[in-house]
């Protein structure tokens, strides 16, 4: 494919996109193939020689369209919304077409600058304290996923606690980590991934809002020190996956204080209702906390990946991931003057996801962003109260935000019935859960053109369905 | 931005990479910002409204252009190569079009068998052992980058030697691991992150080609063994980052076999040569490896991120890394019959990485491939010639590959000024090593459209600065 051509097919794939995102709203929200049904159409083999760019176009729209479930379809409504918008769609292209590494501020400075700076806008627009700013001890970086923030966080704990000796003489297996039993399944891989073994991962008890006890958290704390064990780390979690759950941030932020304890807020979805004030007292307390994440690519329009870690103290976070071999040094890197974002992440590779961040907030502005947020936080509610008065169902947990979870009052078999044939209809996707052990739909609001007509077709087809009609 | 303006900005930025492509190799390739520069020249505060789109874009051209480093451009020679091509930059601009998420089959099955069926395609096209295939006990996963796949090798690694109990039974620090002196910094990373800790990390000494010693290997086990340790992993390289050594991965296999080692084999850069038939012996004993991994970002005209990683017992990549929560609970998982790429990799999200590795497949055909790694061969075995010819310079190491590293005779005071000299020219950009205790410079051959006349324009700037005209 030579410059011109690039060019030709290039302006296609760009009127693909954006017919696929004007009609999506049309197909069968979840796809319907069977396991193996796309690769039963595929060649056995890759083509010798070169193919022209129509056929593969082509075996987009028919091998791979039927495989797909369409998170960017107004009628997705389940697990987390992963959504996109033009601007942050054309960020990653942007990106992609120069090519660079971000690994070191010396291999492409713009790459690390542009992170930093919009980072530190993120700061002042969520409220967050100052400390997570570059400008003062600590600093944010761009990583794929809220996993991956966390793991930082835990790593970071982990060589906090050793005092950087978390081998042969510091990993003796007692080092012990805490988060609620809604906490998101990161964690336990976090702890597992860092060596702490899942075993020393305590789930601590949740009150009847799903949010963490900070009383059976202290006890828990209290019971493993009598023990002989070290408590390292605790996760408080801002809006859980299963409920959007608020851990009270504060509590916990003052029992990690009192025991020496790296505390990292997860706000991986609702860190993005923050950019509107009203919303500022999820963070309460967030000054106590070490580390903090959430993820522009859930609920904030940038496509994935772009989850955005801050840390109170940088120097943690860069002694714990930071080596430094002889083809990487440079006289910028030595200089001290810069930052170089491989020492902040467990990859050394890194693309330059920040264009995308700051076109998406240049593009909607921050008051198109709050417009947004508070629309779909309305909608949420606008659902709940439907739910309320229809006497079928149940609300199975505070509204805070944007999820509403819901039930059949008629129990597990019915509620599975119920999600089993609303998905298959394609009219709109659907997750569950289970909270008090019972079975639990989801309905998360936060595809970027959800709007109230498709939320009251939602509602229209749950209706329906519960109905047998 | 509404549909039809991201169609018509759409087109702009297509444009405008094509333009950034066409032009890119008359830019000076290092970028000449000072640290502090870019962030400068941008606001302090984000916009409370949105902005036009070409106001963006022209902060694009003005401001981070000028902070960038061409890695695109044809005289870029520094590091490893990360390159990119036409069919490879409009598969990540569907990806982020679709914006689904790949971290279930059930989240879009397209996404999952897409990706499973285009590495069992390079198995066989870089000659790989049968079982790295998914329809045999093992299977392919792309990664995010190299450093990713070794530690979800060094995982595997410690769960297969403690049998999946790392935590307080099992890591009690007497896990060890071996790479060579010349091994990538992540194999260090990654025995840090997993708990190993660094000084459980053993780097055996190199032969006069700077490939791993089998004998010192082997007594170094034996030691740790003798000494109560258990060695529990060996990172073999197919290509250093240093010099592109190749470690003989049929003598490291067997002694791996002997003392019950997981053998992980690093061909981030070098594997891509292995689609020539001719250069599969880089390979030989690769079926005594646990896994392996290469980059197609690197030299195989995909952007990154795109990091192949197979493993030949895919149970034992699962059985570390799978944790499965109620709310990503469905029946296609709990039948068996999929792959949840989730459970093959340190994050949960993922995107569409399959789409562009199968528009390159596609589009350059395999011949075309292949023709482009041989020429790039081709030029390095050209300029290694040169070097050899000019008394003035000296090969520091052989030239497997596409890597030349060669130094002026004067010493490092003389290399070191020639490197900043040349780099500060614009002309080109090497980046340097340090090879028997001796600074040495890289010429790394890669980028999708260096052709002979940048190589010997890149040769004539050495000649040029050496000779101080």
């Amino acid at each position: 494919m030579n410059n011109d051509e690039f060019r030709h097919w290039g302006h296609r794939v760009i009127d693909w996109v954006a017919d696929y995102l004007k009609n999506v709203e049309q197909y069968p929200v979840a796809s319907r193939v069977k396991p193996g049904d796309i690769r039963s159409r595929l060649p056995a083999e890759p083509p010798a020689n070169a193919e022209p760019f129509d056929s593969i176009l082509r075996d987009v729209e028919e091998i791979i369209l039927p495989g797909i479930t369409h998170w960017q379809s107004p009628n997705f409504f389940g697990y987390f919304p992963s959504n996109n918008s033009g601007p942050s769609i054309l960020g990653e292209l942007l990106a992609a077409g120069l090519g660079v590494q971000g690994m070191l501020w010396a291999t492409s400075p713009a790459c690390t600058e542009l992170e930093t700076h919009v980072l530190d806008w993120l700061v002042d627009l969520l409220g967050l304290p100052q400390p997570f700013k570059s400008s003062s001890t600590g600093g944010g970086v761009i990583q794929d996923s809220a996993s991956s923030a966390t793991l930082c966080a835990i790593l970071a704990a982990r060589e906090r606690a050793t005092a950087g000796r978390s081998n042969a003489a510091g990993s003796d297996g007692s080092l012990v980590a805490y988060a609620s039993s809604q906490a998101h399944s990161s964690v336990e891989k976090g702890v597992r991934i860092a060596g702490l073994g899942s075993d020393n991962l305590r789930l601590i008890d949740v009150d009847e809002k799903f949010a963490m006890r900070p009383d059976r958290l202290d006890e828990a704390i209290r019971a493993d020190r009598a023990a002989g064990r070290r408590p390292a780390f605790v996760c408080a979690t801002v809006g859980t996956t299963s409920s959007t759950a608020i851990d009270p941030v504060r509590a916990i932020g003052e029992i990690c204080r009192e025991h020496g304890l790296w505390l990292h807020v997860d706000g991986a979805m609702a860190g993005t209702a923050c950019l509107c004030p009203e919303f500022h007292y999820l963070h309460d307390g967030l000054e106590l906390a070490d580390s903090y994440a959430f993820n522009p690519h859930k609920w904030m329009f940038t496509n994935f990946d772009c989850d955005c870690f801050f840390v109170a103290d940088r120097g943690q976070l860069i002694r714990t991931l930071s080596i430094l071999p002889e083809y990487l040094r440079n006289q910028a890197t030595e200089s001290g003057a810069v930052i170089d974002y491989r020492d902040w992440q467990i990859p050394l590779g890194r693309r330059f996801r920040a264009l995308k961040l700051w076109f998406v907030l240049r593009s909607f502005g921050v008051e198109g962003l709050r417009a947004r947020v508070r629309r779909h936080i309305e909608l949420a509610h606008q659902f709940a109260a439907w739910v309320q008065d229809d006497p079928r169902f149940e609300l199975a947990a505070p509204v805070p935000l944007s999820l509403v979870c819901f039930r059949h009052r008629d129990g597990d078999t019915a509620n599975q019935q119920l999600l089993e044939r609303l998905n298959a209809s394609g009219r709109l996707l659907l997750t569950h859960t289970r909270l008090d052990g019972k079975l639990t739909l989801r309905l998360s609001i936060g595809q970027t053109n959800t709007e109230s007509r498709h939320v009251e077709e939602a509602w229209r087809a749950i209706q329906e369905t519960a109905s047998g009609s």
